[in-house]
């Protein structure tokens, strides 16, 4: 620890946690937007970019831990500031997993630009925009410790559960015409399940930033619309090349 | 808060901190035994009763947190205490998403109880068991603060990935086999991911009980041999019939 650190202002040590969590925020952000972008472009030059800039959010991720430590010691906050830290701990170990699920994209589409391309990869991208939406308003409502936004986010997550529950059906469909399509629709399966997923830390990061603004918690349960782990897609007949029916799970 | 808090000693502060950990890493090891076994023996009723478990550890988490930020608030705890006390929070944390993947695993099993039995189910109980063993043995680290077992704990993360990939290519051999096994074995890779991601997750308690140990980052990145992110197994030819062929992706 160097003094420059100890000749800092209370506040303005929080205002570096808060700072290093929005920039990982920025970050996390653009990996999920480049990873994207990668998949749809069949990028693999950009989906590199997006694997190796995942360090970067792992450094500020450590920088922000030590931080949080260094001012848990030194200063011993209370109350609303101990609130601020914990929080900022909190987030950035959620911002971290976003990272992590953007580098994991971008890898399935390096594997991807190996084969055809499939028009399934057409709907991931409308289930990503809704989830950065989603990152950009927790991240605004974390910056402003506005509750009322953090509780609008936590409510959206459950249009996203929909939508990849909707995704897996359609590609276990895509898989069943064609055992061609079965490589990249697992791979997209997996891409669906790392945007939901992603949406999830960002509920996560709504709970903190209620919990930040109120001192208290969400009540009730989460709200939970992916319905795909109970999902069973038959083929309709024994005839490989046929039509997929759908029916619901237990 | 109530009295009784405030009238214990510090040192007994973290002893129940430590004691809610290793009480919820007991519920945790006991919910993915419970799922593995729910799968195996197709018992849709083990399978509910761990789906409804889970509720036990995330009730855990709230106490643990509730504790450890009161902690942090009336103890103001330095160096050593400090380190225990973000060690329990970080490692709860990771206990409660064991207990999600848990609660998944079972799920799906419910899911694959609809379906004719599927040989590759076989395989999963053996990755299941590993991961088990390394749970276990990251708890005991943990509770003796031993720092090299928590190094070698973290070492063995690499075999799980191993066995992750091989699974990955045999299930998606499977699919192009039989369209009627695209459903059981899209379930069967994502409760193999689950594994997997639970093995990620012992791995993470492995650093924090390195870090608890000995106040120093474990050095070096992480083993990883989880390729299945690159994975691509193509049929053979066009029939769908066919045997698949299976290449190293990018």
């Amino acid at each position: 620890m160097n003094s420059e650190h100890i000749v800092k202002s209370f506040d303005e040590e929080l205002q570096q946690l808060n700072a290093i969590v929005l920039r990982m925020g920025g970050v996390a952000e653009a990996q999920l937007a480049g990873s994207i972008e990668a998949l749809v472009r069949r990028d693999s030059e950009l989906a590199d970019r997006v694997v190796k800039g995942d360090e970067a959010i792992d450094q500020m991720d450590l920088e922000l831990d030590e931080n949080a430590i260094r001012t848990l010691a030194l200063r011993q906050p209370m109350a609303n500031d101990l609130r601020e830290v914990i929080s900022a701990l909190k987030i950035s170990g959620d911002l971290e997993r976003i990272g992590d699920y953007a580098k994991n994209i971008a890898k399935r589409s390096i594997a991807l630009n190996q084969l055809a391309h499939h028009e399934a990869a057409r709907s991931i991208p409308r289930m990503a925009k809704l989830v950065q939406a989603i990152i950009k308003d927790v991240l605004d409502a974390y910056a402003n410790h506005d509750a009322n936004r953090a509780m609008d986010v936590w409510h959206r997550d459950e249009e996203v559960d929909e939508m990849y529950t909707a995704l897996f059906r359609e590609l276990l469909t895509y898989m069943m015409e064609d055992p061609r399509n079965i490589t990249p629709c697992t791979h997209l399966l997996f891409v669906a399940k790392n945007i939901e997923r992603i949406g999830d830390h960002a509920t996560n990061i709504a709970e903190t930033t209620y919990y930040l603004s109120t001192g208290k918690r969400i009540e009730g349960g989460r709200p939970k619309s992916d319905m795909s782990s109970f999902q069973v897609v038959e083929p309709e007949d024994e005839d490989s090349s046929g039509e997929a029916t759908e029916r619901e799970g237990a």
